[in-house]
């Protein structure tokens, strides 16, 4: 046992030593001494990568801790919205400071993130947009043949398109990976000399050396120039030294003997530095470890704890042959297929920075008692999912005064619906579909390979991520409801194949009926159901009354739940040539055409059981006229029974929570509505059949 | 530009620095005065942890770089080899070192961690196994409280179970989890005094002070005592001093006062070290974060980087409550859903320590041409799927002479069907699973959420990890087939329900027909076919003759497929009394019972067609004997075509490679049976139906 002076006094000792090594380091260290002493000269032979960097001291630990480190990234369309998520996954997955994001996005990639990012609630992280198209005059003069196309160059408009407050951020391309914790690369402003305005990593490829082929002119570069998908950026200093003039310049001065930039920002920057050489500061090449197809990464690290960052920099991207691609892909592949949720954890350490809605949520979550009957229900309903809309390309429907948008939403057991589906309806269709993160790559995986699904551009596919114990039905038709950009919408379901004329004649019944977006009319389209999948779809009226006759199709749920469709009033449709109105009744669920901005659905429904049901009461109590039309059908297919109507169908506690949801839903209705809505509440009191 | 001499004489000097540096830190870094300076003295107050360790040099870069590090686990039964699989993903995830499992396990938990860490070919770990039967002696006469039971105890006994030139090894708990590189923890064998053998971390409740409750009376302890879920042993030390005399010696002393351990081999461990103190170096309170429900542990981290190994040491596991939880269980998430192929990922800056097979497969996939017709198929014959035999508890079936086990496979989208199928089915079962991490996560909970499943032991299922593009429908069936355990096997999909009298019906006719398991007979249950799920099912041949008569059911495939099943000869079965032989014919691919060592299906057929047509030609060039069952039935259920078979519909391509497959197969057929199975041969030219 040793006395207790002696531990103290030889910490002491020891703190002193640790002192005295981390200012040593900080003034002498290897990290620092890279960009320092190894100079532009030492640039153009071979490849002078140092191996052993990983062996001091991690340089985060001279960080105040808790720090806010900013982050800018230039985004713009469908797919470099994709690409920003896993490159946001993996930056969260290591961080451990709080971040501020800093997005320019075109108008499509803002819709995305800025949906994404709020409904992800991640603590500590703010995300600020900016609009790329103000920034885009500074950059359309020049002629640029990069893949990355405009968007590329706006990385040199930053120092004015931040805030003028703002003096540091790192930048980042939407194509790079993060292996480590962001900290360490923001570490390495320490080792800016007073002079020193942008950290870059060195181009890995031969590129700027210009002897790639016969002709070969690349922009002017120092040796093997710097790649520009990371970059330290001291926006102060670069406000102050007249960065605009001086890159305008610089690109003017070079146009006048090259007639394009090939790799946008890039040339830019190389060509300024190649003038400027005092202004950077060279990073470890495992900051930017560039697997394009001509790489000379591999002389950059020799071990797995080497890479810091991966930047897939070619156009193939994951396709890329490279002696350790597998590798490489593993990690990309890691934060693809990552369930994003998991990264709403609390930077704990740091004081709180959650979202206020989230805070609000914990507290809610944290009072609901687990051991209650209908936990689950209260649990669903209480949980924020997080929403990535149009998750695939996606193109406007032109603008019309009568269209009409299909809704419905599904998940993974569906998707082989989809194919027949865009068969049946040529329309705009905006599907949201609950998935887990890596389901949503089997689902991307699945479009690409469907020539038909990879043809339609109108088909809006919003992602849900899955989240708690049972399928939020309502929620999901509400997302997918609320992104129907035209002037009606068409509420079905997945597995219901509308007769092929459908979208026509929706849109010809609107103009005839005069039906504006403000008349509360819901127009119903008859539902139909077969047993058979290989069913001879019928393509009219006549013939869809022929199968009926013959037993091959039935009106749906005729045998199990006749009242959900009872007062579409079937005889009376066979003989009908013109819309006819019907009444509400008790239960009653039709699939419905309506204006746009229709009553949403109650999100209180989740998993199996009177979701349609309510939203179709709150259309009578707003009184709107249900109209059928006499042409229009949708036929039922076959399927095995989703996990919750099994449950529904087994558990006597999960039909008692229903029941509850309904007289809650009832009296949330009278007292929306008044006296009115009672004659629901007497309904729902009367003897029942199933239910 | 500065001149090329000045920074290799300012490197030098650097690296002179460096080195005493790291000298300095060796002989006086804070992590080691944590070990020496802190004696147990220190123990018995308040908890003085030290929030700062992490800024200190990676102890790792002490290590040689690529030295093997051991680890050793003491595991038993089904539900710790699934928390063994999870600890390891997070050992891979963050691991840069080769590694060498230990594993003490039972015979259940050798079965299914050899097949697993056998297909999943990680590069550079090796895995051990120890049987812990042929130690128990040693520690079975210690009465013991604690829920780890026996098995807990054999940690005691590794320095004799593991090999006698195994110097240091790191013994954890089943129910830790990783946050950081495992060798950082290895480097602290190097803080050992040339007394010390042991590593462990203090206990972090108030357990061993004793005054938790009256007449509370914990085994003694120096202190607080010391958590043995994560231990640096000094086998070769504890060998020489005679390890198991002392550890015997003390408990047999202990056991005169106390009538048992509490907390298995921790308490033991504990009175050893209260009596000779000298043996324990303290490892920092990050290496084993302590969450059981009165844990000290959020006195030991500060922030997230400080947290390096977590122990879930509560009874509770994952329910436990704790101030930090989710950030906890989200980390634990994170392994358990993490797709454990993506962890086959080359440990490069280390000599190659792949397995050969994993070589091998790695050529030849290399050698495919991506752009060929069928690459995907030839890709899924080659990929060797991860498989996790048993998953969830599981009963052996008692020894009978005649016995069947049923056979199937699914994934995902058609686990509602085992709830029926189990209703169907009373024998055992053996089904393969086709699923990924996160998958095999919902499928637990959704076994844990029916009771009906829940309830039943005899049903093994068997996970195999999803990988390559096609659904490898063979070799899931031949996963199934290999673990039967009964004399016969009656091979089935998962969407047939089978008569509810079919099992006991089966075992009594094999018994009538005296069918020895030698005997190559196949058993023919006739096919039906339902177009609703909701049907009565019938429960005699009567009543399905009569559903038949009145066009609710119908013979299987009637309508697309006669061929598949028309040797069965229905019209003949409506009146057979007795088991009727019936000869083969081209397509026929009835549902079978046959000896458990019949051939095994074709993997080379993947997705959807043919695969089981095939396994019958082979059986009828094996010269089995087709024998239908007079009073035998089995229905399908009706469900959405599954992605593969909508592929293969509208596929040309997919049809194409089908067909090459099947000639491939026939060829074989020829070169193994010779003349006789031309047949197939001939058969197969004819004109076709369908394909």
């Amino acid at each position: 046992m040793l006395p207790r002076g002696r531990p103290r006094a030889l910490g002491a000792a020891a703190l002193l030593l640790l002192l005295l090594l981390l200012l040593g380091f900080y003034l002498l260290g290897p990290d620092l001494d890279y960009g320092r002493l190894r100079g532009p000269a030492v640039l153009d032979g071979a490849l002078p990568w140092d191996h052993n960097h990983s062996a001091c001291v991690p340089l985060r630990s001279l960080l105040p801790k808790c720090e806010l480190l900013h982050v800018a990234i230039v985004c713009a369309g469908y797919n470099s919205s994709r690409d920003v998520v896993t490159l946001v996954k993996s930056l969260l997955f290591y961080r451990r400071n709080p971040l501020h994001l800093h997005l320019v996005t075109d108008s499509v990639a803002r819709n995305i993130l800025e949906t994404l990012f709020h409904t992800w609630m991640v603590p500590a992280i703010r995300v600020s947009f900016y609009n790329a198209d103000e920034f885009q005059s500074q950059v359309s003069w020049i002629p640029n043949t990069h893949y990355s196309g405009l968007y590329g160059l706006l990385k040199l408009v930053l120092p004015s398109a931040l805030p003028s407050d703002l003096a540091r951020v790192i930048v980042l391309d939407t194509d790079v990976t993060f292996a480590s914790d962001i900290a360490e690369l923001w570490a390495f402003f320490a080792h800016f000399s007073d002079k020193q305005m942008i950290g870059l990593v060195e181009n890995q490829s031969d590129w700027y050396l210009g002897n790639l082929w016969k002709n070969h002119r690349p922009w002017p570069a120092l040796g093997r120039g710097f790649n520009t998908g990371v970059i330290l950026l001291r926006l102060d200093r670069l406000r102050q030294a007249g960065w605009e003039q001086m890159w305008k310049a610089t690109a003017r001065g070079v146009l006048l003997t090259l007639s394009a930039t090939s790799l946008a920002d890039q040339d830019i920057f190389n060509a300024v530095l190649k003038d400027h050489p005092g202004l950077v500061l060279l990073l470890p090449c495992t900051w930017n470890v560039q697997l394009s197809d001509h790489t000379l990464a591999e002389h950059c690290y020799s071990e797995a704890s080497d890479l810091k960052v991966i930047h897939w920099n070619s156009p193939k991207k994951f396709r890329v042959k490279n002696k350790h691609v597998e590798f490489f892909r593993n990690l990309h592949l890691t934060f693809l297929e990552y369930d994003g949720n998991l990264l709403r954890r609390e930077l704990f350490g740091c004081p709180s920075q959650a979202p206020p809605q989230a805070e609000q949520l914990q507290l809610a979550l944290a009072q609901l008692d687990e051991d209650a009957a209908c936990f689950e229900f209260q649990q669903q309903r209480l949980t924020r999912t997080r929403v990535h809309l149009t998750f695939l390309p996606f193109e406007l429907p032109p603008p019309r005064r009568h269209d009409v948008t299909l809704v419905a939403q599904l998940s993974m057991d569906r998707l082989q619906m989809l194919e027949a589906l865009c068969s049946h309806w040529p329309g705009p269709m905006s599907l949201a579909l609950y998935l887990t993160d890596a389901e949503a790559q089997q689902f991307l995986r699945f479009v690409e390979g469907s020539p038909v699904l990879s043809a339609r551009r109108n088909v809006a596919y919003h992602l849900v991520y899955r989240e708690g114990p049972l399928y939020p039905v309502n929620h999901l038709r509400n997302v997918a409801l609320a992104q129907a950009l035209t002037s009606h919408v068409f509420l079905s379901d997945i597995d219901f194949m509308p007769v092929y004329s459908l979208y026509d004649y929706l849109r010809a019944s609107l103009e005839q009926l005069e039906l504006e977006s403000r008349r509360k009319v819901a127009l119903v389209v008859p539902a139909f159901e077969s047993l058979h999948y290989r069913l001879r779809f019928p393509t009219s009226k006549a013939e869809l009354l022929a199968l009926l006759d013959a037993g091959t199709l039935f009106t749906f749920r005729y045998d199990v739940w006749p009242r959900g469709h009872a007062p579409t009033d079937y005889a009376r449709w066979r003989e009908a040539q013109a819309p006819y109105p019907v009444q509400w009744a008790a239960d009653y669920e039709p699939y419905v055409v309506l204006p746009r901005d229709c009553p949403r659905y109650d999100a209180r429904f989740v998993g199996f059981g009177w979701n349609k049901v309510a939203h179709i009461e709150e259309l009578d109590a707003q009184e709107y006229e249900f109209l059928v039309l006499p042409e229009a059908f949708t036929i039922h297919m076959p399927h095995a029974p989703s996990l919750d109507i099994s449950r529904f169908r087994s558990s006597l506690a999960y039909r008692d929570c229903l029941r509850a949801l309904k007289e809650e839903f009832h009296q949330d209705l009278s007292r929306r509505y008044g006296a009115t809505a009672l004659k629901y509440l007497t309904a729902l009191q009367q003897p029942r059949g199933v239910l």
